[in-house]
């Protein structure tokens, strides 16, 4: 279910950008009840000049490392469970590859179980 | 209305993709009342390593010519139309270019009318 | 908080683009109080045919010019705050880098405001 966007600057390996979406997915797994094989990621890389973050916001040190990710999922996870999983996302890919808590921003986009459409041209969740 | 991102890996033939995307938008204007004229897609093309999907899940067996497809449309569609616009998407894309039906992912993003904007600076659907 | 995706035809220079994604941040910050440093963008160029608009919808003549511009905000502007950002974002536009009214299409998604996170693995807003 989740649809998973990642956008970062160009210039990284796919081991790497790998890394980065196995991070994430176990992330999803670990704390929002997210299923193994429920996996659907897009990683984007940017030039500099098309990816703009800025250095500083809530005094928060980011680097030209800086991960957007975009997160679409099915409304009804708790408070504490995007802390949670937000929490583990910055856990994980401090582990691996190996970024920095601060470049790590997270935007969330909740929709009705309805909204999914897995294949077959059937709405699974609904 | 619908802003439409439609996502494949890299490789196919500008025909084949813009059959994709009309056979996308056809079934929005067949199924949930999308004005013929109401069209604005974006297609990206992905690396295998950057385009992710299991191919299991919910037991429907995917292919490399997966497609993930985004679609932001106005809050207010029935199920019983969502359904037919999964139904009649899957049913076109295997029509032309011609895509197995476990091959078609759909997320819908659902917001307020007056979260459009189609020119002019002006909310036209408020 | 605002996740801004900018996607347009590819050919403009890096200056054109900068100058698209600075009145776009302005425009937010002067109508629905983005703060200064609130700033994540996400650019994208495409192939004419892998952006695709309608040029008359609404009878507003688009031009290859077009901007699709997609915005993550946190749920709570009125409806005019929202009129106020679209005609801001038509005024700025203009005036940098010189883009036609008819050519910019905005679409807003509206999240709860702890579904961001900007770095620490915090929810900030929460």
């Amino acid at each position: 279910m989740p649809l998973v966007r990642i956008s970062l600057r160009q210039g990284k390996s796919a081991e790497y950008r790998r890394a980065v979406a196995d991070s994430i997915h176990r992330a999803l797994v670990e704390t929002i009840n997210v299923p193994e094989k429920d996996r659907f990621q897009i990683i984007t890389e940017h030039a500099p000049e098309d990816l703009i973050y800025d250095p500083s916001y809530l005094d928060i040190a980011r680097s030209d490392d800086v991960l957007l990710v975009q997160i679409t999922i099915s409304a009804g996870r708790s408070l504490e469970m995007k802390k949670a999983l937000y929490a583990r996302m910055v856990g994980l890919l401090a582990e691996s590859p190996g970024i920095r808590k601060q470049d790590l921003f997270v935007s969330l986009i909740e929709v009705a179980k309805e909204n999914w459409s897995f294949g077959n041209g059937v709405a699974q969740y609904a």
